[in-house]
């Protein structure tokens, strides 16, 4: 391929999770002009999510400004801009503020939440994928707790003036009033890594980080339910480990409920068929959808709506445009799709980078292949599961494994360190450090709060994507 | 006084912020019950809300949850609750949720923004006092900057295809075009020590932190302005310190404007009688008004809204209820008004329990009187006034000073030392932790994220008390 003199090609990439920025600082090191655009100015370290949910960490402290990331380059340009539409006979792209031409256009927009055709779900259990989705989960899990406290302070107010259980506050002796009322209940709809990882944590918080701090009610009567589809949890794992994941998800207090199926999801309620679990907080770990981008190129999708991508990464008739990451669908050696993980997204960003770079150069494309470095799930407090080729692991060294991999893989030493010191914090203590409930809503009623989020104010075009 | 037999007195305490937060902790330790009521499930340390304003610190490191604070305390009980009314005659209290009675009555329901009867500027200039204020003020900064990329981007690309400085990034050799735009002005108004230590913050974000991230324009020429109405910034502190402060901010880059009462403001400007300076975020320092929950008690107030309180801190006609902190107008011994800072607080709260021990032991009540510790204000990096009794102090040590007190009352271990080491890199790097854009309405256009706030979309009754 060549150029025109004089002038350097333009890469425009959408999206900066990890394979967008991958390809942006791989790219910017050859003579191009790299343009990323992205909806939100940070890069999100999406294994951690879950800790900014469950009030481990803030989220300052897991996302990075994407232009900081890449300061030192200076043939890259950050724009935070909504791509709204692609143009790629022309080889032009429209986002909300303007309208960008390039020679190589690089797809990583990223999945969203899949409800299966149940939209309605999607204000009553939300999901995790942005820190305002951590942020809004948070905000329901802590203020549960806080409408039991004062739902029981007030009953027992009307009950009798002098029953309160003050100066009882580990409900040891004669359980008081307030602890007679039905437990609070969350439930985790999906028992792959983050559902997982959402119920493991949050029975560690109820369990162990609240105590001595109500009153009224004993959050340790909580329950946890994680609702799987399947026959067993972590679905991608070994049978074995699917066990041991279970095994210590019961350990931590975790109830599982695997092959059953969500039917409906109402306030306060789940519903499996005729089966209803009153739940104060319903979170949705149950399906992942590719970003609506891939509609707007113009080629065949799968049924997820994920590209289906060339061998090379590029799409069909559009040898310049690449898709990566979980908006591309690409079959491994053996036919299987490569799974929505970060090594995949990370090793195609690189990979297109190659191909640039073959492509400057006139040299013949090649085909990605995907090593598999293994996987790791954590399931909560020295609990987690790994799998590296044939060798398996699981309990408290699987759990330091993910632990050391996942703070090395954190952007920035800053981060690294307060992360590190966090954790070992938590990890001595119980103790968690960021319970905030924030945000403008933060004192609703009870159970209007389920049905409020940002959703309803948010056109559902705006939801996912870059 | 005497109880009935049997019966634990019940101390009802509205707000945990300083006053009320030290009022619980002293109270307790009496034989009686307490209940602590706050809108906020978190206790803000206040002194540091501006560096989430400036992305500096997140905000899980200045605040943390009141019953967290409150564990060890089996007699006290902590409500999630919005006070709505009071009943002193029949001693009960009216909350979002419930009635509750009580035998003594804190009210530490502290101050909010004042506008000076320009409510509609609250939304255009939103003011400092909660954590979603500081992050709605971190929203407009960074976002601020990041439409000025943007637009010098869109404008390029309109002028040019080819003219793009991206290989220019410190627009060191002829300006591109960009750089010949209007320069980024941020506006604060009022010189208080909020004010100043925003501008300074402000500055040194605008001159340093953000170096080489943008290719499009340069933020170092961004404008900051502080206006304050009267002659001097720190008006409370000595005209030397004034000065010498001044000199600070003007060193960091901050042009100060002394004597200009800001007349209007506008999305996009600010307005001093016929002279109007173009703004991309103004921020409010001008001005505080006590709680509108002090109008509920049907006692004397002074012009500001604060109840004027007996020499005891109780208020006419109902000697068991106590008006502590920002809400409270007491007169020092040379009839000068208390300030609204801290330290007041902190003491009038201890206060308030040395009184209702005395009444327990039928002891007479005394006076309270206010130990001034000293005051400090910081500016910026390496900056800061002080002034303990007649000895005064600015600059690189004052800096320190603030830094020392401020680390060592900042309440938990570990938030101690991860601001410490926050601080520690930003020193070194100039960097700033936390610059991330959230919220659902991230990607506004321009000017209209200037007119978008919380309070449009919240009933104003619910924006400041307890």
């Amino acid at each position: 391929m060549t150029m025109a003199a004089g002038r350097m090609p333009r890469v425009v990439i959408v999206g900066a999770g990890f394979g967008g920025l991958t390809a942006a600082r791989r790219i910017a090191r050859l003579p191009v002009q790299v343009t990323l655009l992205d909806r939100k100015n940070h890069h999100t370290f999406q294994p951690l999510l879950y800790q900014v949910a469950t009030a481990g960490l803030s989220p300052g402290e897991i996302a990075a400004p994407i232009r900081a990331i890449l300061r030192g380059r200076s043939n890259i340009e950050v724009l935070l801009e909504e791509v709204i539409d692609f143009d790629l006979e022309h080889k032009k792209i429209r986002t909300n503020a303007q309208s960008l031409d390039y020679d190589f256009l690089v797809v990583a927009s990223g999945a969203t939440h899949a409800y299966f055709g149940h939209q309605e779900w999607q204000s009553l259990a939300p999901g995790l994928k942005t820190i305002e989705d951590a942020l809004e989960i948070r905000r329901r899990v802590l203020l549960a707790f806080e409408l039991a406290e004062r739902q029981a302070a007030a009953g027992l107010d009307n009950e009798s003036d002098n029953s309160r259980p003050h100066d009882n506050p580990r409900h040891e002796n004669q359980p008081p009033a307030a602890c007679r009322q039905s437990p609070l209940q969350f439930v985790v709809v999906g028992g792959g890594p983050t559902g997982v990882e959402l119920a493991g944590t949050l029975a560690e918080i109820a369990h162990h980080a609240l105590n001595h701090e109500f009153r009224n009610f004993d959050p340790r009567q909580s329950r946890i339910l994680l609702i799987e589809g399947g026959p067993r949890v972590l679905p991608s794992y070994s049978e074995e480990l699917s066990r041991k994941a279970e095994q210590q998800l019961r350990r931590l207090g975790v109830e599982v409920l695997t092959s059953h199926m969500v039917t409906n999801i109402e306030p306060g309620a789940v519903w499996m068929g005729d089966k209803t679990i009153p739940s104060a907080v319903v979170l949705w770990a149950a399906g992942v959808a590719a970003s609506p981008l891939g509609q707007k190129l113009g080629v065949p999708l799968d049924r997820a709506g994920r590209v289906l991508v060339n061998p090379d990464l590029s799409i069909p008739r559009h040898a310049q445009v690449f898709v990566i990451g979980d908006l591309a669908a690409l079959p491994d050696e053996n036919g299987k799709l490569l799974p929505g993980v970060a090594q995949v997204a990370i090793q195609q960003g690189a990979w297109v980078s190659e191909i640039i770079a073959r492509d400057l150069q006139n040299q013949p494309r090649r085909n990605f292949h995907y090593h598999d470095k293994g996987s790791l799930a954590t399931i909560g407090r020295a609990a987690a599961v790994a799998q590296f080729g044939k060798f398996e692991m699981s309990g408290y060294f699987a759990w330091l494994a993910w632990l050391f991999i996942h703070i090395l893989f954190l952007i920035g030493f800053r981060n690294r360190l307060l992360v590190m010191i966090q954790w070992a914090w938590s990890y001595l203590t119980y103790e968690r450090g960021a319970r905030l409930i924030t945000g403008s809503d933060a004192l609703p009623g009870w159970p209007e709060f389920q049905t409020k989020t940002k959703t309803e104010t948010q056109p559902p075009s705006q939801q996912p994507a870059a």
